[in-house]
């Protein structure tokens, strides 16, 4: 028998109350233990930079830093989130295939660890944008492998793809890099995948990733200050799943790490997370509005859905699995069989098909587990006029606003209203004295 | 060949160099013809409201109401956009699934034509928040219909829904509408599907709904006042699709317009649209920030992406079919084969897939046509940071920014950052002195 669902010995119908529905509320201790379980067990070279794409929230990475979390970005905002969060430059990193010219500059500007350059015609960018500046970028290069380890669920290697450069491409680009005095190579990133559940694939993929930069860096006669050997580390969302263990993967990492730390004893190495470390800490807390039954199938209409939580709603996949779900605030067992929606107005506003809970009443609280990363920044807040919800990280015991829920007016703030009926054609229709009768 | 695209007169390029890119333009002479083409055809006793799910910005709300254009709307936030458009209450209706009871008290204080209960907890909220004001609610029952048609992209009807009442419990809900004194049925709503292209499938449905509607208000034994036949009507996308011939489409409608409006004079018909009125009418404007090739595949990377238009990307979908794409600022005919993607670090972020375009260079204007509905307000603009894109209206040959670029700071400004260096447990890890060593 369950009882009712508690964050560090708050009742979520408190926060609930407190913070309004929808709310995605944060488990500081989940992030500790995730964090800290990882970091305890790692060789200790291998340093986890936190993405922040999977979250982020500036008091997320904030709590992650305190713990000595590095940051890997994707963006000028994500940097600025990293650098207020207390991240030190030099424990940045700066990913992406596409970066501005003013992402790059801000790169520069805050003289980050690496620039994880993705395409010839970037390295000549940064070059461009590092000698205006009299400086010299430390650019680690992202290789596009030509092997895959089998086991991620978007593996990444041996594809053609619009991210790193291909490594029979490598010649030419080392050719082109000493032709550019604004760039140092320092490094190499490999990204394999990603939800990755097997610690075996991450193990691989780290040897070979720890490989191939040792090839790339003799093949270009570069000294390899930063090997980021990417991550794709999953948890378990759905049915048959099962999280990774951090004694498994740190004991499988361990010999793999002491060599290369023995044979380069001044190249930083990285791994990135980002779902693994937020994910299970979070919890989406959405109210039942309306119970109803069609066609003999059991509906709670709930305050949330896809607009804050894409990922739960698996938009676009052939077969609905649902995320992991409860009822909060009550105890009775699950006995009956729902399909949990949104107030949107499509049908695949589905957080949960078929999926086993208690009977539910109007103001019930149910929650999606496991749902701290790729949440409401991976869903599309704006749609139907909802905006983003309030976010809440619990810490230490004591609950702790990190977003406030959007208002119409913040939704509106952005928008010109421009008068445009004098600009009318002439052929205007206006309602027939019919339809004014009507609308009297 | 094609030249450089213009939207009245103004060329492309102009506006990427005033307002940035990414961007989405709108040609507001496509709005008219999209609106007028229809309007003038159709019976005049079918009024068409604008479901402003399809694109929600209050300018393009203003524009189609100075037209004549009614409003359907489905939150709040979409209530207040189209008062401020200038739309009368008497033209609103309210629908959705998940209404709070807050939003249900913006339509009883705005007076809006009708309130579509989707519910019989709905209609019980309805009657309370009435009453409360002294008010009588007017209220369309939407209908989760027994029949389907076949021929739109999601069939709406004959299946189990968290939408409107089943046929078969309507004797219930009458009986409980009957009790409530804070409540006046006085409609029926109907949504049978969307992307719907064929004229036959939109009339066959307009002819089944207006048939439920009698049937419906005989069984409940209310006054007829709205029927709102739904809509879904689409536009074409893909290679294979065409559009909607509002001729036919009018002309099919106009004997069953014409026969339920000679039997019940005094109901006012509606019709939803959206894509239908302002997909057309808009352009994504990106740019290609860099070229590449990859396992002999062509590669533009481009500054816009899935966090702007997913449906363009199409996240999910196994197949992946591409909008129309041109490149904007260049006359040279497609004569290869590009790949074109977005800066996200994901490879699904993809606008399309083996285009026909011609050879590619940094700073070239591509357009994904076609994406004046369901584009940023639909996506996941928070995604990596990069927020979402500025919007720009051209009417009568000026154009109008109608809504902002978000900059970092309009992304972090609903974030708080607390600082929990000095809660932290212990065991804190700090850098190693090998670490610190490295990090001189």
């Amino acid at each position: 028998m369950m009882t009712e669902f508690e964050v560090q010995g708050i009742p979520v119908s408190k926060l609930a109350l407190d913070y309004g529905t929808p709310l995605f509320v944060y488990d500081g201790d989940v992030l500790v233990e995730q964090y800290e379980g990882l970091r305890r067990r790692l060789h200790p070279k291998l340093e986890m930079f936190f993405s922040l794409k999977a979250n982020p929230n500036v008091s997320i990475c904030a709590l992650l830093q305190s713990m000595g979390a590095r940051a890997e970005v994707s963006s000028a905002a994500e940097l600025v989130t990293a650098i207020r969060a207390g991240v030190l430059p030099e424990d940045i990193v700066f990913v992406g295939p596409g970066k501005s010219a003013d992402e790059l500059a801000a790169c520069l500007d805050e003289d980050i660890l690496a620039i994880v350059c993705e395409s010839p015609g970037e390295l000549e960018l940064i070059d461009q944008l590092a000698r205006l500046r009299g400086k010299v970028a430390r650019v680690a290069l992202r290789i596009n492998p030509a092997f895959a380890v089998k086991g991620s669920g978007l593996t990444m290697g041996g594809k053609p793809r619009q991210f790193g450069i291909d490594e029979a491409q490598l010649n030419e680009l080392g050719n082109a890099a000493r032709r550019f005095p604004g760039v140092r190579l320092m490094g190499v990133h490999v990204y394999m995948g990603t939800r990755i559940l097997a610690e075996d694939v991450v193990i691989e993929n780290t040897r070979r990733v720890l490989d191939l930069a040792r090839r790339v860096s003799t093949l270009l006669d570069f000294s390899l200050e930063l090997v980021d050997v990417g991550g794709g580390l999953g948890v378990a969302y759905f049915d048959g799943e099962r999280d990774i263990d951090p004694s498994v993967l740190a004991a499988g990492l361990e010999p793999i790490i002491a060599e290369f730390a023995a044979a380069s004893p001044r190249t930083r190495l990285a791994m990135e997370l980002g779902r693994y470390l937020t994910a299970r800490a979070g919890t989406y807390v959405v109210r039942v509005r309306y119970v109803k039954t069609s066609l003999g199938q059991h509906f709670a209409i709930t305050d949330g859905g896809t607009h804050h939580h894409m990922a739960a709603v698996g938009i676009g996949s052939f077969v609905k699995r649902n995320f992991p779900m409860r009822l909060l605030d009550g105890a009775d067992a699950p006995t009956e069989s729902w399909t949990v929606t949104g107030p949107l107005c499509t049908p695949n506003d589905t957080l949960a098909k078929g999926v086993a809970l208690p009977p539910l009443r109007p103001g019930d609280l149910l929650g999606v587990l496991r749902s701290g990363a790729y949440g409401p920044t991976a869903s599309p807040v704006l749609f139907l006029g909802h905006g983003a919800p309030a976010e809440v990280l619990v810490h230490c015991g004591r609950p702790y606003l990190i977003r406030d829920r959007d208002r119409t007016e913040d939704l509106l703030r952005p928008q010109y209203l421009h008068d445009f009926s004098a600009l009318r054609v002439p052929d205007r229709r206006t309602d027939s004295p019919q339809l004014k009768e009507l609308k009297r």
